[in-house]
């Protein structure tokens, strides 16, 4: 089924979701606060017309910013899509949030009389760009249906975690919270390797085929041993991500020590004003400390 | 090549590679203080004659001891193999231990003509049962090939990480810094997933297939759904190993805050008298901590 579709957010991950709705045929209107991005995506067949006077035929809307804030303001500010789309219609809401507010939303998108998908995304840009993301979704029958068809062209594992909202977020929260555990850990490994006279090349090709690997080293470490700290997914996403996994933690009387020691680390590499560098970065911290050298790009 | 080789230790992973010794057609002697592990082994195939009377006609002895304090004892004790072995012969040492006491026991060694390969094993008990461990070894040129028939009677893969010992022992502590981290923080994640209604089942199937994952949770998280904490490999593993790693560290003024944090996890296990159970008990002290119940065997 072809669906109208405005992707909210044309970011490293939203364009590349935006590029999959397109590819799949679907009529996709881009928007992002960057015009750039939103001209380039025309370019590659997005639709040049004003959402607003299309939005009584819009089926689908996914929203791909960074945070809550974001979320909230494109679905519920001033100039928030919800209060005009058609009943019936679904927001799929991808940014990484907290369970309760992702309930919230679900809550007042149905005031609305519009479904709400709370679908935190994982795999990274280049999975965005081939429509090959995992989703962690939960939400009712009706959300589900009317976001299938878009689903489908965006990823290549959809979880159905629940029928309601806020059960996607919750496994999003555990996942972010291993997955910044792991790339910290692997930078602290990788870093404690140097200091031992083990080079990243060798550490690489040793502990990627022992039990001490892991999805983030395997896909991580090669970023320090070449030096490039292009940020495929930046430094700035882990203070926040595994902030809120404490928030959620702190409701639950939950303790989290592992995880906020990793938290520890990431905020250090935001001081060292590396926050807009790759997350593999966080082995600076190390190596500043350690008074270590790291590998330099060629 | 045919070797005569002695195993001294006849623990879970002792016991195993002994046993794919004797598959390879090589006459092996098992030692352990254990007289019915010796005796189990002696029924499988293994050498009656005590090993005294045959030392001089010995070409490997493994030692697959728990720690440095044992490997000393059986290599330099009063009943020490070393000093009674025929110059040539090599000692494979499997135990985690500290970079510089292998390179120690290299050297003294060669005090007797002994050579020395620091070979710490990775795999677990069913992989040294089958012949296919990972070993991170070094040693010079002539112990690797007085070693060579063992390790290929042994292991799937040698990871040859250097001309003399230590090298070997770094990799493995680096091995170890992770996979000791990777098991707590999975306990951290899964039981904080529990706390926000993800059960152990669901926490596996959606994040073994997510960013998230690791070798160590893929395999270790089963035990806990299994309610099943036969030791594997058991939580006293971990104090001593990460202990290892923080020495080397605090050497190198190195500063390791996230695998501190680990070894506390597995410290409160043991002092809930978890010592000798599975390491994914450690999921216990995240429990008791937030009040949450775990599976239950059935």
């Amino acid at each position: 089924m072809k669906n109208n579709i405005a992707v909210i957010g044309l970011g490293s991950m939203g364009y590349g979701i935006a590029s999959s709705c397109l590819r799949s045929g679907h009529l996709v209107w881009g928007l992002d606060t960057n015009i750039d991005q939103v001209t380039k995506f025309c370019k590659l067949g997005g639709q040049n017309s004003s959402l607003n006077t299309v939005i009584n035929d819009i089926d689908v809307v996914l929203v791909v910013v960074l945070n809550s804030t974001q979320t909230e303001t494109v679905l519920f500010g001033e100039e928030g899509v919800v209060k005009k789309l058609r009943s019936g219609s679904v927001v799929i809401s991808c940014a990484t949030v907290a369970p309760n507010f992702a309930k919230d939303m679900e809550k007042r998108c149905k005031e609305f009389g519009v479904l709400y998908l709370d679908a935190p995304i994982s795999g990274g840009s280049v999975k965005a760009a081939n429509g090959q993301l995992s989703i962690m979704a939960s939400g009712t029958k009706e959300a589900f249906e009317a976001a299938s068809a878009a689903l489908k062209s965006i990823s290549e594992t959809v979880f159905e975690l629940g029928d309601e909202a806020g059960a996607g977020s919750s496994m999003k929260a555990v996942n972010q919270l291993l997955a910044g555990v792991h790339i910290a850990v692997m930078a602290e490994a990788l870093t404690f390797g140097i200091s031992q006279g083990i080079s990243p090349e060798k550490f690489i090709e040793t502990i990627s085929k022992c039990a001490g690997t892991s999805w983030m080293l395997e896909n991580r470490a090669p970023h320090i041993a070449d030096g490039d700290y292009e940020p495929r997914s930046s430094i700035n996403i882990w203070p926040k991500d595994l902030g809120i996994v404490l928030d959620v933690a702190k409701d639950a009387k939950f303790n989290a020590p592992i995880t906020k020691v990793a938290l520890d680390q990431f905020s250090a590499a935001v001081d060292m004003g590396l926050g807009f560098e790759d997350d593999a970065a966080v082995a600076k911290v190390y190596a500043k400390s350690a008074k270590i050298s790291l590998p330099q790009k060629t």
